[in-house]
Order: structure tokens, then sequence, then C-alpha cells
């Protein structure tokens, strides 16, 4: 049994992590940690395990963290993980941080997007970008993965096949972007607060969302071109999903079968990426770990069309995938 | 034009408050108070209103208050409440209070249902409970209203002309009611955080609900015999609207058809109050300040089943409703 | 492997069952009915099982299916069901039934509530009723299950501790229930169109609900005493879920902590029935197995407040609970 | 008193008509059509009209509307409309159109997008169109006024400053468009039904809705350039409201402030655009009139951000605005 904590375990993502966990037949979670006062009961934090998992939450140090487990899941905030995690590697656990920390190519970005110095420098540019259908073999050698975000997880998977078949143009890509609110976190604030989101869909952060300079490093990653998005996230009144619109340029005359075919292709076989020839709503990915896209050639744009379950294959499904991976166990197990 | 100010307007109640005052012919709306800092200006803390209304938010004394304006809108909370009404009485204005500082007969059911000593306990039993269709007389007289709440409005109107005619035991009544989330008010909490509250529904401060004395205390007032009720409030995921199922046991054998008639006569010349046949929804009520009310007999009980919108006739509506009736306006106007 | 047929393959609870059954390890789903024209692929019907099952549904007779599989999950509408039962039953078939068909004491009842002559009257009374905490051994020995209604599993499992120990009045009991609109099944109508039920709360059926009788006689065979209630169904703008808030007369006075003992007690070994002191969510139970239930007294009332997901617990997570039991395979296998 | 019929009066938009008008100090409405059967009272199928009006409805020719009504307000779909509205002008009524058949320039586009022969081409591309925003002196001389679709007016109102402007390339826009259900009509159907658009975004139509020419036509007519728009909508969890992200390329440097100016001052004396900085949500135009627009530059694109309630300025509210104007009218009145 491979033991597992997971890192501020408040939140939806850990919920869902240990939803997907307590059903791992290769783990046992043995930790969690909460800056919450009191050492909560699990099941008072998340009534949904009620009777499934018998552990309080504490306040616990990388090195009583070590002594329990061998792998860490981090779901604390950005600034906070980056300057905890050097000392979880440092007292020999593998990390999945779920946080942005580790996703951006450098400091400089990083100061630019987030507004605040990088704790941890040097393994910027370096560190496993956890999506397997890119990175696959990273991920199955590395100790620390940067779980993706889960507005790029469906730019991503929906462009890059396209960008690195070099199709499109890689500088003038829309992706606009519908997501459920659980995307914000579990924290109370007035634009999440039930009255005030639901009935109303209003966009947000526009030309500003930190997930733009993510989606942008990865894809140019993956393709070795310069990718440069306009991002536009949206709000939508329900609690999970999220579907991307993108909008692209082909390079030379594409048609609709040719680019799904692409699209098909690079995801053969993959299990978790399903190309389908309808128009997936966000609901036929509900709590599954799948992303489904498709394409439509409109007036010579290509339009792209991809959702998944922001909370599953967009974080803790992911997540789960990586650790499957870095564990050498199935991939799909337990997802 | 009476010159009409809101105290504490940056809530769900004040909102509604101005939208129906904005189309009053006979008011001018001149102030509007609030503790936020920097003097909002309403479109920014409201952006429905945006272009409509042009008012700064001011934290303002009750000598401020009653140099601009006749009568004063009250939607702090309680407890705040009772300690400024004296103080706008005395300086000459008009209140219409939409806490529930002044619904309750006496400072020990206060203290013992709101938790703390009622600064103002020499005007309790003795103010005007604003519900025009069991107390339309005292309201014209009145210079202070006890706006009610928003399940007691959807049980009594229910349950009064039941009581009064003697046809039901007054003592074993049960009150399941479920509302909105708008009802909760606007301030950011866990339990109305969308992905919380969305796609569930649950009862909450079962048997200890502050609107149970008030329920029992009308119905009391209303008809001269002590009423007892269980009253259960349930957490529904909508915005707006209130419908209470309320169980009692008849005195007699009481036929579906009897018990619709004495509610429809008693309601016969009243604006907003519907005798329906069918079972309403709440949405046949939403944006109005209409009350819909219908009867069933099952195995020898009977059944009502009230709906309104709790932020208009549970709430605005209901008080420029008394509004009018202070002001010997057609009570319809603006509603 | 044991091979499972799902006949009316088509509609929610069928999707609910195909989801859990391709995790579970003993079962190879072989064979999908539904008299939809044109063989549809089980992905064109429900999107969300798109690569994860091969299957086409075709419209077949007892013999065809006997020849595909061991057991038939039967998702019928009831009149329809009992037709085609026992002649699954004679090719020697095991069934689930998940309509309301087999439920009811006898032919007199069905007809009066279903308004219809039960084409199998033999089998009434005497058929296992699939709720494993009342009649587990039962199920263990059946060949036909009549899988119980959502409603009166939330209701009986409430009621039937208390029944049964003779604490309260078994004749003047409240059931006021609150399900989400999966409930209604999946046949597009006016009532459950999007803006017709969205933003709104409504009673339906009051009085005449089918699933009436189905928790009287079942809590009235569970404890030897004639049970009685008054039964109040509403629709609640959200996808899954029921709350049944309960209200019933002790016989003896009973204290809250007596009551949570008894149904603690009575659920002690139960691994679906979770009783819990706070006021539980339909959330807190969706897409489990789980029924959480807690219990108030309320001036002298009995409360019971209980919860769980109509489609799983309330349907076809019950079904495959009575599938393991029948098969003496792990009752929570899969769930 | 200016007396009206509405014609197919059981859908959503006649609704909304009915309660605008019942507000409208110059209008008795008379008339109301149905091929329901039966002759409905409008309080049967709009329960949220009860004792506000008494009407049935009734399935009347041409000559009889026009013996009780000097307007009528057709609701009734596209194909069906254009076989009727001459008979209704030559009977000497004026008509407002809420349908799409005289918003299209030429029965050829008419034929392409609606796949049926336009019944009345002579009136295409003469026919008033009813945004008055671009279009109102036209409308206070037509006796047939086409009222727009609500995606065009989102996306019109928008985009129209800019193209008239000629600030940016109308040859190469996207229109990211979000839309409530209730857009979809009364009708029941699978994609509308609750559990199936609940809690879910999908796109629709990709690249064919019916839309997209009137967008293109409409921009063309008013700036006297080819406009070609990519346009694609998304069903949104919501009842009402629709958001239009739009992306287009400046001709030349364009700042956010200078686009913004530049729509601000084009309805710098409209009653019903609100050009605001902050980005709008749907709700914020909620059951108003009101068009909320914003913008913004991102890379060197201009995003434009507008939104409306679909039901309102996207469907009735426009017809009354349309009204208004038509019979010399203070242009807001009863809106």
């Amino acid at each position: 049994m491979i033991r597992v904590a997971i890192i501020g375990a408040t939140g939806y993502t850990a919920l869902e992590l240990l939803k997907i966990l307590l059903r791992h037949p290769d783990v046992e979670i043995t930790t969690l940690t909460s800056r919450s006062e009191g050492s909560p009961h699990v099941a008072s934090v998340h009534p949904q395990l009620a009777g499934r998992i018998d552990l309080t939450m504490a306040d616990l140090g990388p090195t009583e963290i070590a002594a329990r487990a061998d792998v860490a899941f981090s779901c604390l905030p950005h600034g906070v993980t980056a300057a905890l995690v050097p000392r979880l590697l440092d007292c020999g656990l593998k990390v999945i941080d779920l946080s942005a920390d580790y996703r951006l190519n450098s400091a400089e970005s990083y100061a630019e997007w987030y507004d605040q110095k990088h704790p941890d420098p040097a393994r910027l540019g370096k560190t496993a970008y956890g999506l397997p259908e890119l990175f696959r073999e990273e991920i199955r050698e590395a100790r620390l993965v940067a779980n993706p975000g889960c507005y790029p997880t469906s730019a991503i998977l929906a462009l890059a096949p396209l960008v690195k078949a070099g199709l499109i143009s890689p500088r003038d890509i829309i992706v606009d972007s519908k997501s459920g609110v659980s995307g914000a976190g579990r924290t109370p604030k007035l634009t999440t607060h039930f009255p005030e989101c639901n009935e109303s869909v209003s966009a947000y952060n526009v030309g500003r969302h930190r997930h733009t300079p993510e989606i942008e490093q990865i894809l140019s990653r993956a393709s070795g071109t310069t990718v440069e998005v306009i991002f536009t996230p949206h709000l939508i009144p329900m609690d999970r999903g999220i579907l991307s619109t993108t909008y692209s340029q082909p390079l030379a005359e594409l048609s609709e079968e040719k680019a799904l075919a692409v699209i098909r292709e690079f995801y053969a076989n993959e299990p978790f990426v399903r190309v389908v020839n309808h128009l997936p709503g966000t609901k036929d990915t509900a709590d599954t770990n799948f992303c489904d896209i498709t394409a439509r050639v409109v007036r010579g744009k290509l339009i792209t069309i991809s959702c998944l379950d922001n909370l599953i294959k967009g974080a803790s499904g992911a997540a789960v995938q990586n650790f499957n991976l870095m564990h050498g166990l199935p991939e799909t197990t337990a997802l």
C-alpha cells in the first residue's frame, strides 16, 4: 500500500481526491492536513465522507507528513505551496501539486502573473507538467508533478494536436471558456454567493486570467512554437464542468473531417480523451476523468469544443492519473 | 412627492425596494444609507440600477436622514434597528421596519428567541404588524410598522382564515416551509456559497427558527386564541420564493370545498391574495406582490399550500403596500 | 461472470445502473433492450458512456434475453413490466424490477392506485421488497425482487425503527418530501421543461401520489401494525436527491437522544445508512448509495429528516445492492 | 386606448408581453389567440396572470382579430407568421412580428436558412427592423415591424458602433453567445428537459444557427459594409439572459478607452443601452429592457461583452418599445 497525505484537505479538490483515493486498491490515506482550528474530523468538514474514512485534520509540518506518508497531494493555494514543496521533497516525499506554483516556465513569468516572487525558482521550467497525454514519460520519472489548471487542460487538449501538426496559426487563437462555480474554490465570496451568480452568466478577468500564460507556455513547450492565446473565462451557474470553445486560423485549407481525424489520431490510445462527432456538453463528462473534444470548420475558421469536469480531469482525477503513472500502476486505476 | 430614505441600502430587500419605489409616482428617493466605506454609488453596489438612480450611500444619523426624508424604510439587521428607530421617530420620520425588532409581543419573547435585550421594549406588542390583510386599519394610523417576516407571511395568510373561523385545532399545526437562498441575505457564508447549496435541499434551524414565535403570536393576536406551531424551514436551490405546506387538524369534519370557500371568502376583497384551486408554484408569484393559496383535505387532515416571492410580498412589496396605506395612497400603487 | 441485461435502457435509472455495473467485477453487461427505433448505440442515447461500453439497444423478447443473460434489471414503466416479468422468470432469468409493479400487497390496492388491472396478481404480496435493511433474507432467496420507490426508501428507512419499536403512533404520520427532477423520468413534459420548473418549488399529487400505499404497506409489513401516512411530494429545481421530513406523535415521552439512539442501533451494521447528529442535505448523499438520517423532537412531536440520491439508493444503487445479495456477493460491491 | 391582440399567446414571449402591457396606460388587451383546444383561460395557461386579466384564448382569423384590435403582436413560429401577416395588414392592423419571418433581406436568404419558400417575399428587405437604436425613424412610420432576434440584438448593439465607425474589420468577427433556456421556447424537448440541460453547458447549431444571417445582414444594412460573422450559441442552465462575447480585429491601433468612448457616444441618448466600465452579468439586466455593453482590448483584439434579458430587450420589451414608437408614445412607457 502506498501511504498518501493530502495537504490542505478542506477544499473541493481535496474532497474529490478523497472520493477517488478511497476506491484506489493500492492507496492508504494516512494523513490530512489543514490549518483549520481544532483538528476537525474529516466528516465534519466533508459530510459526504461520513462513515467512509476516520481521520482528523491536523496542522503538520513536512517531517511529520513524511513520517506518515510516501506521497503528498498538495491542495494548498499558490505561493504557500512553493514555500513548502522543497521541504516535502527533501523529506523524501513524492509530491503532486494541484496549485499553479510549478506550472510556468520562469520566475519572471510567475512574478508577472502572480504578483509575487517565486520561493523556489530553480524548479520552474524543469518540473513535469501533469498532462499525461503530452508529457507521460516525464511524469513517470518525476518526484514532483505540477498538476495542470482546469481551463488549461480543456484548452490544451483541444489545441495541442493541431498546433503540433502545424495546422493552425499559433499566435491567433481565441479560447472562450465557460466554467462552473466550484472552480472558484470553497471560500465564500460575494461573486460566488448563490443569489449573485445563480441565474447569471458573466465574463471575468478578461485578458488577465492567470491560466493564460499556462496555456501559452505548455502549448509552446509541446509544439516547439511560440503560441499566443486570448483567453476569456466565463462563470456559469452550475457546480462543475468546463467547456472551452476555441477559434483559430488554419494555415492551409482544412476540412472538418481532417481536423477531427488529426485530433482522433493524436489521442488514439488515450484512455481519457474522447474525440466525438457530436457537440458535447459538460454533463457528458461530469464525475468522470474524460475530456470530450470535437471540431468544426465555419467560414474557414477552425472551432474546437472541449469539455471536462473541472474537479476531476481538471484537477483531482488528473492528479490520481499522474499518481498512477509515477508509481507504475495502471493509469486508469480508480478513475 | 413623499421623500423616502432607505436605511441599510446594500442588501436584497433594499434593492427590491429601490426597484419598486423607482416606479412609484408619489415617491422621491432622496437618501440611501450604508455603513460601507467610501460612500459608494448605488450602481456600484447594485449594478442592476445603473443609469436609473444617481445617489451615493452615506453613513447618516437620524437628524441628517430626517432633514432629507419624510419616511424611512429600515433594512438594517435586528438589534441594530431597535436602537435606531426611536431616534428616527423622534425626528418626525415615519418608519417601516423590515427587521424583526418590532414584530414580537414582548421583551421576554424577544430575549428568548433573539438572545439579546431589546433596546426599545415599550413599543413591543403595540406596534402595527404590517400585514394589511389582517391589520389594515392599524397600519393606516401607524407611524411605525413592523414589516412581517417572509416565512410568517406565507404561513399566516394560509392559516389565519381557518384559525379565526375556529375550523382547526390551534395548537397542533405543522408548517413545513421551503425557501430560496436570497432569504438568507447578501452576506457570503459557506451555507450559501453556490457549490454548497446548489443541487441540494436541507432543513435548517429545526425547532428553533426565529420566525416560529412570530407565526404563533400573530396568529394568536389575529384569532384571539393561543396558537402553537412546529415550523421547519428548508433551503431550496433557487434565488427567490417561499412555499409553505401546513398540516392541521380540523375540529369538525371539513371538506376541501369548505376550506377553500372559507379562505376565498376571507380574502374576497384583497388585491394581493389569490385563492386558487390548482397547486401553485413559487414561480407563479415571482417578482409580484401576490400570495397564492390553496387547500386540500387528506385522510381528514387539512393541508394548505401557499407561496409568494420572499423579497416582494415577503419583504419589500409588503413594505410598499404598508407605505401606501400609511399615506392614504391606493394600496396597489407601484405593485 | 454474471451476464446482465438491462430492459428499457434509455432512461435515467438505466444510465445509473450502467455506470455502477461497469465497475462491478463480477458482471458482464451483455444486453440492452429498448423499443426505440433503429437499434441505437448506447453512446448515442447516453453520451456519458461513449468509449466505455460498446453495445446497441434492441427490441428483444424474453427468450432472446434469456439466451444472453442470467439476470435482468427491468427499467420499464409499470403495467408493461408485470406483463413481461412472468415470461422472463419462466425463461430462467432472475429479475430485479425497478418499476412499481410488484411492490404492493394486492391486486385491489394496485387497481385502486394505478388505475389498471394487474397482469400477474398471484405474485403480489409474495414478492421480496428490495430494501435490504428490512428484508435482507427474503432478498437473498428471491428470484424476483421489487426494487423500492425513491420516496418510500427515504420515508421507510427513517420511520421503520420507530414504528417497529412502537415509539410513535402508526396512524398519524406526515411525510413531506422534496425531490429533484430526475425522479420524474426522462420523457419531456411541460412540468419538467427547464424554464417551468427551474427557480420554482411546488407540491404535486397531494394526497394521491402512488408511493403513498407503498410506504404504508411496507411499514405495516415490517412492523406488524397498520400504518397510515399523509404523503406530500414537492418538486425541487435540482437534478437529483430526495429529502423527506416526517412528523409523528410519540406514544410516550421521547427525547431526541432516545430517538436517535433507537435509529442508530437499528442500523448499527448497515453499510449504507448513516445516522447523523447534524441536519443532512441531499448533496451529502449525491452519487452515493447512502441514506442519511437524523431526528429532532419539537414541541413533543418527533421529526425525522432523511435524504438520499433518488437515482442511487432510491433506484439503481439499491438494485445493485439487491443483485449482490441475490448472488451471494459482498453487498457493497461496486457501490 | 389602443386595442391590442396577441397572436399565439401561450408561449414565453406572449407571457412577457402580457406582463408589460398590463402596466401600459394606453393599452387595452382585448384579444388573445391560440390554436390550443378548448379556448383556455389565460390564467390556466399562465398561472402567473391569475386575477390580473380575464380573457380566454381563441382560434381567430384576421377579420375577427381586426374587429377587436388595432395592433397585433404576433408570437407565432416562423413560416406560419408570414402566411398570416399580409392578411392582418390588409385588415388594417398594425403588426409587430416577433418571429424571424421579416428580418432577412431576401427570399433567397430566407430559403437558405429556414429551409422553406417565403410566403410573402415582396416585403423582405423593405420591412422595418425593430431595433430603435439603429432604425428609429423607419419604425415610427412602419405598419409592420420585424422584431429582432434575441442573439442578434445582443451582438448588433455591441458591434454596430464599431462597424459603422470603421474601427474593426467587418469580415473577421466572432460572436460567442451564451443563452438561458427560455430562448428555446415553451415546447418540451429532450434538450430542454430539466435533468438534461441543468448543470451542463454545451454549444449547439455551430455554424448554422439562423441568427447568423440576421446579424450579418442588419450590421451590413446599418453600416453599408458587408459584414460576416462566425456565430456560436451556447445553452446555459438558467431561465433567461444572453451574454455575447465578440472578438474582432481593429483596423488600426485601438485603445480600450477609445473603443468604450465610441460606443458610449453612439448610445449617448438611448434610454435602454448602458455602456459600462465593469464586466456586466446577465442578472444586471434580468427583467429589464436594458442592454449592458462593455469593451476590452486584449493582445490587440477588440472584445465586446454585451448582455440583456432575452425575453425583454431580446423580445417582448423591444416589441413594446417599437409599439410605443409606432404610436407616438414616449418610448419608455411601461418599460
